[in-house]
């Protein structure tokens, strides 16, 4: 039998919480978007992957727009209730560059600007040399247009 | 060929960027911490997980106290730069109850007490019924006495 339990969730401190989407068929962790307790709710309600998108600020269905949507076959929580995994099935590609993951490239080295990181509005101080390993899925134009 | 390129971080936006570590054998998403550009330059550096703790305000070394530090394989970066993925392979459990995964409860439903959601402190305002479904493979009074 396994073990039930009630389990606080870290939206006191903040209004949005990361969760993980993660490819139950390639293990492939795909993305990382954010929560509300009304996404959470709609993706148990609907067995769609919803977020909340910061930039639009409002409650989205992923792939509502592209057709690439994740079915939901289960949602976990962490030990501290302040990170989600969602265990998806995906449909085409999960990143809106067309690759399958958006973790398509790997890091090579960082490198800081010390002059230009005293001032915090310079998206450029903090860079990374990176080699793309990622599968390029679909076409952004087609799916976006 | 692989393609290379040059990614801007969006540590301008934050001092803290999420990180995810997924263990490279079983494909397991492990935890999710948060790091500094000097976090990922530690890890890069030495090839063990580094990340920065919030609550003790530091670089923090995984497995540092318990033993179970992460060996990176690589590290990731996403499409628009404000999320890592580290790959890892796992000494012992990743989470410091003892199981290998800090995702090891599935979310059944979301309870919101609409009544104490209007103070923000109470921590107790939102919770989750979870049922545990990961293992538990190290004893945590063992790891950390």
């Amino acid at each position: 039998m396994n073990e039930s339990s009630e389990v606080a969730l870290a939206f006191d401190d903040t209004e949005l919480l990361p969760a993980i989407a993660q490819d139950t068929d390639t293990g492939d962790v795909l993305m990382l978007a954010y929560v509300t307790p009304e996404a959470i709710e709609k993706t148990l309600e609907t067995g769609f992957a919803h977020y909340y998108s910061r930039s639009r600020d409002e409650l989205w269905k992923k792939g509502g727009t592209s057709g690439h949507v994740q079915r939901v076959a289960d949602v976990r929580v962490d030990c501290d209730g302040d990170t989600f995994l969602y265990r998806v099935e995906q449909e085409g590609g999960a990143c809106h560059t067309g690759y399958e993951s958006c973790f398509y490239q790997t890091l090579d080295s960082v490198n800081r600007d010390e002059k230009e990181s005293t001032d915090p509005t310079d998206a450029s101080a903090v860079t990374a040399e990176t080699t793309v390993v990622g599968e390029r899925v679909f076409d952004p134009d087609e799916a976006y247009e």
